[in-house]
């Protein structure tokens, strides 16, 4: 590997010479596939039940109104950041937020999760869905997300670099469709292997919501987004390719067309079974960067993916239950096995912080990457 | 790939003459790595509650009655090869069968999974464990095992192959640390990363006892064994180096030496995104074949394991809710991607039949295996 580090090193003109201590858009360089001065760091869901800031509002506020309420949102996707330095600001939602502006309703029960009563399994649910799409406004619909990401964009202007979040379009049509947690995606899964026809029509119209969703959010002020295929544990390569790899493409490109600057990160959580599929997904018109899950070794990952693409990751999240010294241990063998510092890597887990997390770890966290990223040049 | 293919014609010595007619065996030859005049094929969990005839007994008897009554595991055990003539009769057991006799109870809960009290967390319970693993024997602890192994074999003899069934010793002492199906296995892990020494103690004498039963179980008529690492998909790759595949070497080692001729089959369910780390499992002393689970496409699973590694798998266990024409173009697409018929490749789910698949669709599969499975020479 080193003789490609070495050529890497020769390809940093994009950095700006000032990059060593202006850390400000250390992330969205890395997003955009720039050679960076420190490998960036921040972590999934970093908004979290594992902060005692944060607890002190779950206990207090319904899981919806927290996400709905840009006063709330604001805050808890701040607090992380002021705790713990990380190198971004994620707006505070959730990957179903989109949908009752779409015409399916849920609800969060604690300890269950969502819960979709009107559930998007017939011809007709799907006909009435699509004309939901077509009248998609999310200013209207969906206000709560403009003034979230204006209120955080304003607190973190120069300082940080502010995320977007959508669901993948798979992912949200298989909540759509399963209506909550699912052991084996039977009903999705039945759907697409006994009426594709009606599976790719619901996708279709969950792409073109989700693209301009995802541009709503960028024209309010989010500087890159993370597209989460968080179900991706539930498709067999095969499934992948057919319904879910398209539609995320799809939504790439739409967002790309209007915002070609903007970086775009794709997470299939589960999908590192078959990387060989997501490496193509990676493009000018499409994603920037791949976000990695936990079941698979960087270097490994590298290897499938060439030594050029950006990626994200991947830290098993259960590593942060341990000491603050292994956690250390653990990012210094992450950004190692990416190929070294700042090597078109941001440092990440591989799935979200757990709630059981130690705040001291996810400070480990943080200052191992400040620590083992920075580059030598 | 054709070229390859043409190659491993070249190299079917070992396959006697008759063979296009005799299937008994079929299964066994597969499992040695023998190309074979038809892929061979059967199913993981294949006894059961899916059959209207197994449900009759679990309706009736217990769980851990139904697994440790001779005649009724033999019953059960029967079931689908009568009904669909699949190419090998595995025990019906459990993967915690073995914990009782090791100071282990544990209780079958309806709908909610094993349920374990006294769990193995502490040094002082491990040592106690480390104690009974030193006694432990088989025939006198746990009789119903060698009685249902013997009465099955005298009912397959000359027609079909019998599979023994072990779980594998992280597995089984993930479970045993747990106390029962985990999100997250988090007791194991942290045990793991912050008390190491404590975990390989617990791993090295769960490897023993598991190494000992399944020689039991070969002992007594089991031609084959296959070793469930069920909760793969718990491990990075980092952790299966380090905790799970070295016991399961260990196991593989200690089978081999006494039991040359024996082939056992490793099945890491969740570990298809670390190929690479289980290829070499395969070799003269240990596995002689990798079960593959359904995350990954097993063309890519040949490429990263080589040619000549006998695999099998690897169909998504969801694909039998859909229609029989579906199950039956899943089965031809899988063996293709297995390199065509009779590659060294047991078709088989990537995981178990799922409890509400059809019967009529379990028939289709067997089927489906028989027509598109028969190698052209």
């Amino acid at each position: 590997m080193r003789p490609l580090q070495g050529a890497l090193v020769e390809g940093t003109a994009t950095v700006a010479p000032a990059a060593a201590t202006d850390e400000s858009d250390l992330l969205l360089r890395a997003a955009r596939g720039d050679v960076t001065a420190r490998t960036p760091v921040w972590l999934m869901r970093q908004a979290g039940r594992y902060m005692k800031a944060f607890r002190a509002y779950s206990e207090k506020y319904p899981f919806r109104m927290r996400s709905e309420t840009p006063e709330i949102a604001t805050e808890l996707s701040l607090q992380c950041w002021r705790a713990f330095g990380v190198d971004g600001v994620i707006m505070f939602s959730d990957i179903l937020t989109i949908l009752p502006a779409l015409g399916v309703e849920f609800d969060v029960v604690p300890g269950k999760g969502p819960a979709i009563c009107d559930t998007l399994r017939s011809e007709s649910r799907v006909a009435e869905y699509e004309l939901a799409v077509d009248r998609f406004a999310p200013s209207d619909q969906l206000p709560f997300v403009g003034e979230t990401l204006r209120a955080l964009r304003q607190e973190t202007e120069g300082k940080t670099t502010l995320v977007g979040f959508v669901g993948a379009p798979w992912t949200l049509a298989a909540y759509a469709v399963e209506g909550g947690a699912s052991r084996h995606a039977l009903e999705i899964k039945g759907m697409m292997h006994s009426n594709p026809t009606l599976a790719h029509d619901l996708l279709a119209a969950t792409s073109d919501a989700v693209a301009r969703y995802a541009c709503h959010q960028i024209e309010n002020g989010a500087q890159m987004v993370q597209l989460f295929e968080s179900w991706a544990h539930h498709l067999s390569p095969a499934d992948f390719s057919e319904f879910a790899k398209p539609y995320a493409q799809r939504v790439a490109r739409y967002v790309n067309d209007r915002h070609p600057d903007v970086p775009l990160i794709f997470f299939a959580n589960g999908g590192s079974s078959y990387l060989e599929l997501q490496r193509e997904m990676v493009a000018p018109d499409a994603f920037s960067a791949l976000s990695i899950d936990w079941a698979v070794d960087l270097a490994t990952a590298r290897t499938v993916l060439g030594e050029g693409t950006p990626i994200q990751g991947n830290v098993d999240p259960s590593l942060l239950l341990a000491s603050p010294d292994a956690v250390d241990a653990a990012v210094e063998r992450c950004i190692a096995q990416a190929g070294g510092p700042g090597n078109r890597h941001i440092l990440n887990l591989g799935h979200g912080v757990l709630q059981q997390t130690p705040e001291a770890n996810v400070a480990a966290f943080v200052n191992a990457a400040k620590n083992h990223g920075i580059r030598r040049s």
